[in-house]
């Protein structure tokens, strides 16, 4: 994929129709909140009067890390490849989700050290059984950052042959909370502290400990002055295949739907390296991840849910698709206060 | 209805089956945060190990308060009546809503001035054309007070009847954010000024002039000093429907779950009444409604969205129900660390 190529602008005209029908419908205006401003939006970057989110496309893309090595997650290493499995055998999370709502899940295996063979419903891309310990080298290669790039792009095509209305990413892959983390600190200039949570469940010595292998890595490639070589040395396989999602929907004019705190640096790399991709991005909900919320301040995101979540998966995201559903059936379906002979203030 | 009546407890044993079962889950325990707490919640209240959602009941009450004439809404009296042919026919949003749930939606007619008449899909419960102003005399009489009441309690026993797994209820009568927030002070001896905020649209002048009205009203209803009694001179013929038919949904068993500001006086009159009640209680949003962050701490509840809504009809309930079902259908589907073969932490 070429991440320079430009964006499609949301349509203007669009959204100041379904601004307008929002102000007929038989409510007190501005009553339905969020969900008012979600159907303007959809309708903008959908191009229509009536927005839709039937079909929905959600691809999970799942990667290990070498910085596991030095001791970062609650989980072991093997998870990574074990929930691939998962995730295709519907017994994850993510897989419940995409039934309840319907929507295609594509599972991406970027590359896990306990790798898992070939699965039906696992689309395997694999570019190395993990990418490099970032404390030591960069995380990838530059044709390893491309590859993971481009398969982020092939899911926004495949999501967009399918007909999806809206594409929700997500990611699994164990140490991944580290890597976000030092990504994050890097393109914000946060210190490793702010940004260092419990991922998977760590204690407090786990969580300081981690800000430690963040503040190793950050020294490590403190010469690395742009959003793409910083997501190519702290990145991972999954996180760029994200941001290359990202870019790759905003050029193709297809919504997405940001998830939690992985997915939202692999959002603020995107915009960082192509600005335009910002207005194709929706954003589900706030983690319990601390540095989440810095995160999401940066990208000016408001997301719609606060429920404590912190698994991935895209999990939040699917969560929040039904928010966004009802948010369109009420823009097209209410009636106008003519239609229905109701006396306005 | 009689009030006094015992509440059902919910299943200890149930709630502690479903507590084990999350942390055997494929996820970081806790990562499902409140949508783990919601599956374990319905678990001990419906009694069963699988907790569902698959049938809702949505009762919407609408009544007309003669504390209208004091001029404290944005909109005409007349769009009570307007309203209840709305939601029969199908253009409100919580007609939208229950179309989209796939809901029961029972629109129950207390009285209102502009009495629509008999509609397909309304239920005719009139108790009179208003209650009275409350500023000069009681709003209701004990005889009015005891038939709204039993209006909740006959949604509810026709919700049971259809199997239903949650009951929500809903509300609409011009005036009746003045009606719950009087109600609101006197339950918590909390300032009109505190309570009182914008309802449907009402400017900084207007808001002035509600608290005022209301100060008016609780200094004439100074002497009253039990909940019931409160209710009865303060509020409504739907927020009596309502707080009854929390209570009955809580002797009955059935989980109920609440919308906003009105509602939530509602429920807290409820508790009051009868606090055992509390347990069947599931709170869905936090409204832009002043006041209503106030009420929801008194009762301790923790909503599970936060969407700047502030429609009542039962919208913002309606909204959330989609939530519940996932997270019955997570804790129901997804698979165990030992079923998937997955590793523990």
């Amino acid at each position: 994929m070429n991440l320079s190529e430009p964006c499609r602008a949301p349509d203007p005209a669009m959204e100041a129709a379904a601004r307008a029908r929002q102000a007929c419908l038989t409510k007190p205006p501005g009553s339905l909140g969020a969900l008012e401003s979600a159907a303007i939006r959809l309708a903008a970057l959908q191009g229509t009067p009536q927005p839709a989110l039937d079909t929905v496309w959600i691809s999970i893309f799942a990667g290990d890390h070498g910085v596991a090595a030095e001791g970062v997650s609650a989980f072991p290493q093997v998870v990574t490849g074990e929930m691939v499995r998962n995730f295709a055998g519907g017994g994850a999370a993510i897989s419940v989700l995409a039934r309840e709502l319907g929507a295609r899940l594509e599972v991406v295996n970027l590359g896990t050290v306990n790798d898992p063979g070939e699965i039906a419903g696992v689309r395997r891309a694999i570019i190395a059984a993990s990418t490099a310990n970032f404390c030591v080298e960069p995380a990838m290669t530059q044709a390893q950052l491309q590859a993971a790039l481009d398969a982020g792009a092939d899911s926004v095509r495949a999501a967009r042959a399918a007909g999806a209305q809206l594409f929700v990413g997500g990611e699994m892959g164990i140490a991944n909370t580290t890597a976000a983390s030092a990504l994050g600190c890097a393109l914000l200039g946060e210190s490793p502290a702010s940004l260092s949570g419990a991922g998977t469940g760590l204690d407090a010595a786990g969580v300081a400990h981690k800000a430690q292998v963040i503040a190793r890595a950050l020294a490590r490639h403190a010469a690395v002055d742009t959003p793409l070589e910083r997501l190519r040395c702290l990145g991972g396989f999954e996180i760029a295949a994200l941001a290359g999602a990202y870019v790759a929907a905003a050029q193709a004019g297809l919504p997405a739907l940001v998830d939690g705190f992985i997915s939202s640096v692999a959002a603020l790399a995107a915009v960082r390296i192509n600005p335009a991709c910002r207005d194709w991005l929706l954003f589900s909900h706030r983690s319990q991840e601390r540095g989440h919320a810095r995160v999401l301040a940066a990208l000016a995101a408001e997301p719609l849910i606060d429920l404590g979540l912190r698994l991935g998966e895209g999990s939040g995201a699917a969560i929040a698709v039904p928010l966004l559903r009802l948010a369109c059936a009420l823009h097209n379906r209410m009636a106008t206060f003519e239609q229905a002979g109701v006396s306005g203030a």
